[in-house]
């Protein structure tokens, strides 16, 4: 009986985590999708920011497009952080997954500053931009400061 | 009269094309930000191509959600394809600029069937699905063979 049920644990297991791992065809092609997506989500990032901190003008119809691009793209890279993933080219540091809820708990918080950011950007105001962006840019640099090698 | 028009012919154009160019800081940027934002998109794309073509089961959710994100992408390395952006590690074709409508055509009929089969993937239908992908596959590969070095 008992090793019924963990035949029956084992083979549940395997169906919850298939998908997950069917994501990426191999360990490298996740560090490459993280990476690529985080990478075009800072290009877009900097155009707002640029904006937000007057260093270009103002363009609300810009604002809000780069950040329809951003909100997109926040929401992709999580997914790539899976086992045996933390080797080959990356500076993630170990701590993603020796201290994976901290690591999810930065994630969110970034992820829950871009759709206030995007709310903000759909205001066309700039004075609401700059605050969320003055919010949310902090959480970019907490996750990279505890999460990313120099 | 005659320098003063062209004086202000080239503020104009000036005004024009600068938020073009100071969308990428440097020409590796842009080469990195178009390999970058294709290779996210084929991921999302392989995932909706594997079910259009029954190699995974289909799930219209996770097929509208790739396709979300494959519409996003779809429409953002074509600014990345500027003067100075041929050089470097990049396979794309010399014909990319000296061909540049050719390659705006190609560009744009490829995000017409993107288009497509996103509302395709929005009936939840596997048949519309796989007529829209069978439709949309071309448009990706006759760009590669035409506009990218093997």
């Amino acid at each position: 009986m008992k090793s019924d049920l963990s035949w029956i644990a084992a083979l549940s297991c395997l169906a919850l985590v298939a998908p997950a791992h069917a994501q990426f065809a191999k360990p490298e092609d996740a560090v490459k999708y993280r990476k690529n997506s985080l990478f075009v989500m800072q290009q877009h990032w900097a155009r707002v920011g640029a904006m937000a901190q007057g260093r270009v003008p103002f363009d609300a119809k810009a604002a809000q497009d780069n950040m329809e691009v951003v909100s997109t793209l926040a929401k992709l890279p999580w997914t790539a952080f899976g086992e045996g993933t933390d080797k080959g080219e990356t500076r993630a540091k170990p701590e993603i997954w020796k201290e994976s809820a901290k690591f999810k708990e930065a994630a969110d918080k970034f992820q829950a500053e871009v759709v206030k950011l995007n709310a903000a950007a759909k205001t066309g105001n700039l004075d609401n931009l700059k605050a969320a962006f003055g919010s949310a840019a902090p959480t970019c640099k907490a996750c990279h400061d505890n999460f990313r090698k120099d």
